[in-house]
């Protein structure tokens, strides 16, 4: 029995789960191979720029990963579920840096933050429950979330980051302890993708709303330490123990060795770590052991620091190049940190179908629909990346951009005149 | 808002996902720590011997993964959601090796194999599906299958592997084409954890079955290299190019990487990678890199053969001690490969109950109903391990596990005895 191309398979009909059916590819994955011709400038990424990492200092980790015999025998064997114990013994350090006390009993490592979404979602998430978010969101949570069919309620935000008044109305609508609301995921430091940091007052108040409504908050912090102006920020986390929180190395170190984690109250970590048997057993034993000694033995805080100065430079040439070539019609973010700034056109605009004439004049961008549940919103916008291209070209995609940009609306400029569109 | 204990998030009840009250943890995880106190010698794991890898082996395709400029910018980098391109092409020469003819563009690589299960199951299984699988089968498989509510049969095995006359009398009952029946999943070289490999006409007949009721089967293939004695055998993947086939680098190269892959038509592949994007992005680049310099600029050949005489060593020692040591009411399996070996006692005997007595004679199994979907049957088996311990030490083992059933055996030869148990 060779040939047995008489049957095909019929995947995409009754033999795929229904929440495949619910589920969309990734844009900025899709991309990913587009965004390699030599030609095209990429502002559609989410890379930091691996190329400031020092090969002295990671040679130095990798070594003492497998330093003798016992190393070896642990680095290349199967580790534990939660993760290497001297590995979150570093997270909780990490943590301590920026405020929150928290025992390594209390950390599971994951394979990069993104399985810590999935996980926590496979956890809470039962058809039709209700999870919250800012709107726009990471779409990488949006991807997370959705496999489990949820009814995502996405929250505006504005310069201050998610609308606490908004998120009260929502919240009214729902009810108090209501068993379908289970949590809300919010990014509060330089968001993705909209760049923006959530105001002191709205994390005390996003806390009292969390008990008084009765739900649980994920705080996702990949970005809270590529800061390049104003003044630290308390994690959510610090305010209350109850928050789940989530961090990664991808972005003060590198997103090739897959290390995030997970701290939360012990009941939730039990049900996660169940999860997670399932899901892949451990994660890579010897990327955790690099990653400990990494944060152990190297000045890591120096590269950190030539992260934020390089990416600094990035931002203002961003910003400044916005300014010099975008249509006054366009407004934009000015994030004080992150990788991304967040562009709105006019509503008449579709950035998805600008795409195409953006990367036949060499430059991507990710389209702002992308970042809603549903594509429910932000045609009209766009998320671009500063953090992986030189200064120059930065310039150079955000000038070849504002012209793709510019020729749309020379086209609406003329209905507009002729009074069909509004301004 | 600092104090917050006043709300302890009830995540036991409500909140918690359908899905997580079907699972249950795995002995063999939670007995990790256990098996680490000095006097225990486990035959509870499933772990490779590591220590047999040559550190500079391992060390030169470290350092060939981050080589370079360009080597390291990607190996510190996100990677393809589908896996590095030069480690997929390493795939395929593996898999030639073994007689599967396959594209890398037919290969997706996935954190372990265990990764691929919980994304075949979340691509294809909706709850009260049903799926297939040998009794008893990896528990593994279980927990990432479970976490998606299916309805799993468990169809019996002899030495020859799954009964393909009573998975056709289970085929019968389900009917043709039945669209609740999702899959078929086998590890048809010593299995995990039964030893036993499926004889090739039942491959060839599970091929035809498969046509005639139209199920997809998953392939899951870990162990075909460790082979003993006996000749290769033809994988499901050869006969039939629709099978989807799982492999991984945990046994023939070090399981401290995560690194398994699946290997299926586009049609599966393309639900696999949008599973993929929202579970993780993305495997390590660096493992990747790693694994591709391994299999490309190392004799790994001579460290595989190295794994298999050892482990030939031990298992033959293990059967040597079952022989000499086990009461007659035992029987147990002659594995030909592997790592695992399959004890039978009395149906009287509940080996879940009597992992106490062992812990306390200093030996650990895993109790066989761990291996049936729902504990539904092998409350009488155990898996034991010969891959990690020594032959003395597999020998001390084993003696301690006779005294600890000889001691339950006498107790119930006493009912016996006096009539009031079957033999």
């Amino acid at each position: 029995m060779s040939n047995t191309a008489h049957l095909e398979f019929d995947t995409s009909g009754s033999k795929v789960a229904e929440r495949i059916r619910h589920m969309r590819s990734s844009p900025v994955r899709d991309l990913f191979s587009a965004a390699t011709r030599p030609d095209i400038i990429s502002l559609s990424g989410g890379m930091p720029d691996v190329r400031l990492l020092p090969k002295e200092d990671i040679d130095l980790a990798m070594q003492a990963a497998v330093a003798d015999v016992h190393a070896r025998s642990v680095a290349y064997q199967y580790g534990p579920t939660d993760g290497r114990p001297e590995t979150r013994k570093v997270v909780t350090g990490l943590l301590r840096d920026i405020g929150v006390r928290a025992k390594p009993e209390n950390v599971v490592l994951t394979s990069g933050a993104q399985e810590a979404l999935d996980l926590l979602a496979k956890v809470f998430i039962d058809p039709q429950d209700i999870i919250l978010t800012e709107g726009p969101t990471y779409l990488g949570a949006l991807q997370a979330f959705s496999a489990y069919q949820p009814d995502i309620h996405a929250i505006p935000m504005d310069d201050d980051g998610m609308r606490m008044d908004l998120l009260e109305e929502e919240l009214k609508r729902i009810g108090k302890n209501n068993p379908k609301l289970k949590f809300l995921y919010t990014i509060p430091n330089f968001q993705n993708p909209s760049g923006v940091t959530m105001a002191p007052e709205r994390r005390r108040r996003l806390i009292e709303l969390s008990h008084e409504y009765g739900f649980l908050i994920i705080e996702d912090d990949p970005y809270g330490r590529i800061r390049f102006d104003g003044g630290h920020q308390i994690p959510l986390k610090a305010l209350d123990d109850q928050v789940v929180y989530l961090g990664t190395i991808s972005k003060i170190f590198a997103p090739g060795l897959r290390v995030g984690w997970i701290v939360a109250p012990r009941h939730v970590l039990s049900k996660v770590l169940l999860a997670k048997q399932g899901a892949d057993l451990c994660g890579s034993s010897l990327d955790q052991a690099i990653v400990q000694h990494y944060f152990e033995d190297i000045p890591w805080q120096n590269t950190l620091q030539k992260f934020i100065v390089t990416y600094t430079e990035r931002r203002n040439a961003m910003l400044a190049a916005l300014k010099e070539f975008f249509p006054p019609e366009a407004t934009w973010t000015r994030p004080q940190g992150g990788l991304f700034i967040w562009v709105t056109l006019p509503e008449y605009v579709d950035t998805g179908s600008m795409l195409a004439e953006a990367l036949e004049a060499g430059v991507t961008y990710v389209p702002g629909d992308s970042f809603f549940p549903g594509g429910c919103a932000g045609k009209n916008s766009m998320r671009i990346n500063f953090s992986y291209e030189s200064p120059e070209s930065i310039t150079e995609a955000i000038e070849r951009l504002a012209n793709v940009i510019e020729s749309r609306l020379e086209l609406y400029r003329v209905f507009i005149e002729a009074g069909a569109l509004k301004r």
